[in-house]
């Protein structure tokens, strides 16, 4: 049995690794903390977990952490994962980020994007950017997980195979994000307010997101040259879920090509146990994939412009779900152990 | 022209009463302020109101509000009407307060609900309890007008009838009512979040919410005795509307007669503009009466049990549009102009 | 391993059957039927089972059920089971029925509230009501199930300590419930549409729901005397879950007691793996019991007046989950085993 | 005062033009008709009407339409409109037309993505597209307007300064469109469930939708070559709204010019009274224009892209409040009289 610790567990991310990791047949739960005023039951701040667990809740201290677990998720905000991942590494802990704090190989961006220099440069580049599909080699023997973030899973996988096959124009491509709320965690403030957002629709922070250049250096390593594409988010009245709808010109390589590119979508992700590639003319939907670890995609390929639509579970399969795929792969598990 | 001002223009009720007097043909809205930072126009706050009205919506100053209104809307939380009335009745003003600072005869009930002691208790008596079907003939003549509360309106309107007639047990009365998300004003708190209210239901201050001795007060004056009707309310995942279910065991006089409580209700509620009585088997749902003063109620009579189900906008007949009818009885103007 | 048949499988119940009993370590599912035009993979009916389940979904055939199933689960529309439990009973199947077919003893309510005649008379007595915390000893052995319907499930758990202890006064009993959509099963009516449905709230079938008798059947049989409680259903305009409000009178025998009725409640479902009662002041809300099998219940006591609230996932204890716990129960296995 | 007659009063944009043009103060309906069964009140079919209006909802009798209105809106299906037209202008009325039926100048584009040849070019060439913003001299003199379809208006009005001026790369336009449920119309079918779409989100009819041609027919008559953007349509949760999100490259010419675009749009609807261009960084919401005839647009312009966001209420300026709109035009009323 692995012991896992959750650091965290109070925001939405944090509450769904709970409730991933308590059906997790090779997991025990053996510590649980987050920024709190004074410890409490768990199961008290979420009764849906009475009977399911019994932990207490209490303010994360270092030497907890390192005592009780061998595996540590860091479900904390932007800039304080990196105080606390030098030492879980150092006493020989696993650690899995779903901050955007080991995110970026070039700390310069990082600041630009969230505010301040980095304090853990010598990670940096020992973190494993988290996306299985891709990375999975390196995921097996990694200490340090970057867990990408929500619009980057949906839009990465939608767009892999197209761009390191050199089948786009790496100048045109075109990201229109949807996101349900729980994508921007839970935060007390009036644009979260149910009345905001409920019968609402906007487009918000348009071409100015933190995760833009997150999906860009992933795009620009696959595609060899600088990719700068357009992201545009915006906010969905409900819950859960991502859905992204990609516009991108074909590349001449691609014109030149005749094999149907949901052919070679198929292909690429042929052995992915979370990727599923829809038939032509279907698309997927939100609660096709709500709930799951699954990333569903769909293509439309006309005369001069491709399109990808790709849907996920922001809290799942882009947050708490992909945690746990990379913590099955880092110890050796089948992947989709304890994941739907 | 009646010049009119909005103290309190950035809550919800505050917002519904611009959107209503914007419409009314014989308001000019000559003063905004609420409790901001700094003086912004009203149509940035809310970018719907844009080439409505460019007002400059500021901190109130009694100076201001005393020199540029005749009739002052008090759309405040509660506890700070009661520093503002004295002086704008001083300087003549009619004041229509939509908070609950003048709506309890008895002081001490204010003290023990709302948690200090009323400030301007020589007030207290004067004002009228605002509920037009009831009190109309006062309001005419009225200075201040006491706005009721959302849910005692639904439910002292489905109530006054049968319990005026002396038809109902007054022991046994159960009141469970439901509410939109705006009922409880833009509060800035967990509990209002999106994710908290979307997809759930709950009850809340069971059996000790504020409005029950409001109800009580006025059901004891209809009976003549005193009342303690249960009262429970709930949260609905939706912004606008109070639906209530009145559970009422018949009293002994109602079982002596013949005639159908439906026609008794149509009859007390005859010459009214904004209660509709329905058809037998016939009840109200939200869509009916949201965006309307209307106050929709469906009655149920069986051996044992008499069912109300009365429905109204909590923000228009049971808020903003209640005090724009009271200000139309105390202007002699038709009670429907500028109300649907 | 068990094999396990649902018939019904494209309604919202057998959907849910599907999901619960892809994660049960015990069974395998091996027929899968619902009245479709043409056959065709489930996965394409329910795209977010892809992966997970590659069976066709067909128009039920007897003769199939029968070779592929050990237990079957009909969620089936009311009428529908009837045509098909002798026969599954003769070859001695074991048979779970979602619908209200086998749940009342008087064939002539059945009659009353469901518009038919009874044509399987001979099993009525036979089906045991499978209420697992009520019943669970004749559970054990039972061949054919009558699953409890959603409303009676989360009002008989609320009130079951109360009347089998005597303490209600039972001529008063008032539910005043509120249920998700799907607890209306997938029709396609107008009533149904999102527009219909969405910021509305409203009552049906007031004091007439077909779950009236039901209630009244079981309560009548706890209290030993004809309880006849009034029952008024309401429409949330969310999709899953039971929020019910119970009002009762104390019993004379009651008011004798010094014991708080939370320790009684506590007592009670000591030992019951998915009932959890709430501390004093404490109720649930739908999120604490969507997607878990779990009833959460509230107790306010106060002079007079009792009041109660059951809150259930309508889908799954009210509907598959407790199948399933059904299905546990009379395969011995732990009760928990596939269910959170 | 204009006797008005409403054609197709039951679907969601009959009961809006109803909604509005019981507030207008220079119109009496006179007629209210739909496909219905039996002739009914309309405030029986909506009792959010009672008191307000009690005319009967008959099937349509192009007799009583004649002898009823000096204008008919037309709000019915596709196909339908074409079949009472002719009748209608014969006999002098002015007709208002909802549907797409005479929107093509084209009549084989309306074949292909309606399905069926036109059944009267002849008044095809006469009807007026009724977009005020761009064609309000002729809507002026008009007796027949097609008035724009929902996606369309929000769409043209957000290119059309950028098209007009020759500003955009008219080979490069993405427009990504979201949509609320009553866009679709009430429509009975399971799509349309709420369970089907709440907590949901999806593309539809992907670069494949029937006002994809409406658009290309106005773009490339203002940009004097054939355009032919991609337009990728997705369906909201929420009731009303229409927000779109316009990818577009910049032309060369633009690239010369150094004005920013808000002054060019700013200048370009300088009289509109229903258009409202935001300042730099600021976009719309659906919030800001729900319930109100606006159309809302933000604007960000980077080194390569331009980024348009427009959002109208898809019921009001996306159909009958525009079609009110039309008919002040028609009569020289002030074109806000009775919108908002």
């Amino acid at each position: 049995m692995i012991n896992a610790g959750i650091i965290g567990a109070t925001g939405y991310a944090g509450e769904e690794l709970l409730d991933i990791l308590l059906r997790h047949p090779m997991v025990r739960i053996t510590h649980i903390s987050a920024k709190i005023d004074k410890p409490r039951k768990i199961s008290e701040i979420f009764p849906r977990f009475k009977n399911r667990i019994e932990l207490i809740c209490q303010h994360p201290h270092p030497k907890d952490i390192v005592a009780q677990c061998d595996v540590v998720f860091l479900a904390l905000p932007h800039t304080v994962s990196m105080e606390m991942v030098p030492l879980l590494l150092k006493h020989g802990k696993k650690v899995i980020d779903l901050s955007a704090d080991y995110r970026f190989k070039d700390a310069k961006i990082y600041k630009k994007y969230y505010g301040l220099s980095h304090k853990d440069k010598q990670h940096l580049h020992e973190a494993v950017y988290g996306l299985p599909e891709i990375y999975r080699a390196k995921i097996k023997n990694a200490r340090l997980i970057a867990n990408p973030g929500c619009y980057p899973t949906a839009t990465l996988l939608g767009l892999a195979p197209l761009v390191t096959l050199g089948f786009a124009d790496n100048t045109s491509i075109i990201i229109d994000a949807k996101s349900g709320v729980t994508g921007g965690g839970r935060r007390i403030a009036e644009g979260f307010l149910f009345s905001e957002i409920n019968e609402d629709f906007k487009a918000y922070k348009v071409d100015c997101h933190q995760h833009a250049p997150e999906i860009n250096q992933e795009l620009s390593k696959w595609a060899g040259r600088k990719v700068n594409a357009t992201f545009v988010p915006h906010l969905l009245p409900l819950d859960r879920g991502i859905l992204t709808t990609i516009y991108v010109k074909k590349s001449q390589k691609r014109e030149a090509r005749s094999q149907k590119l949901i052919h070679l979508y198929k292909k690429f992700y042929k052995t992915e146990p979370f990727v599923r590639i829809r038939e032509e003319g279907d698309f997927p939907r939100l609660q096709d994939v709500v709930k799951t670890n699954s990333c569903d995609i769909g293509i439309k390929e006309s005369d001069s412009i491709i399109i990808i639509i790709a849907a996920i579970d922001n809290l799942v399969k882009g947050a708490s779900g992909q945690a746990v795929q990379n913590m099955n792969i880092m110890y050796k598990l089948s992947e989709k152990t304890g994941l739907v």
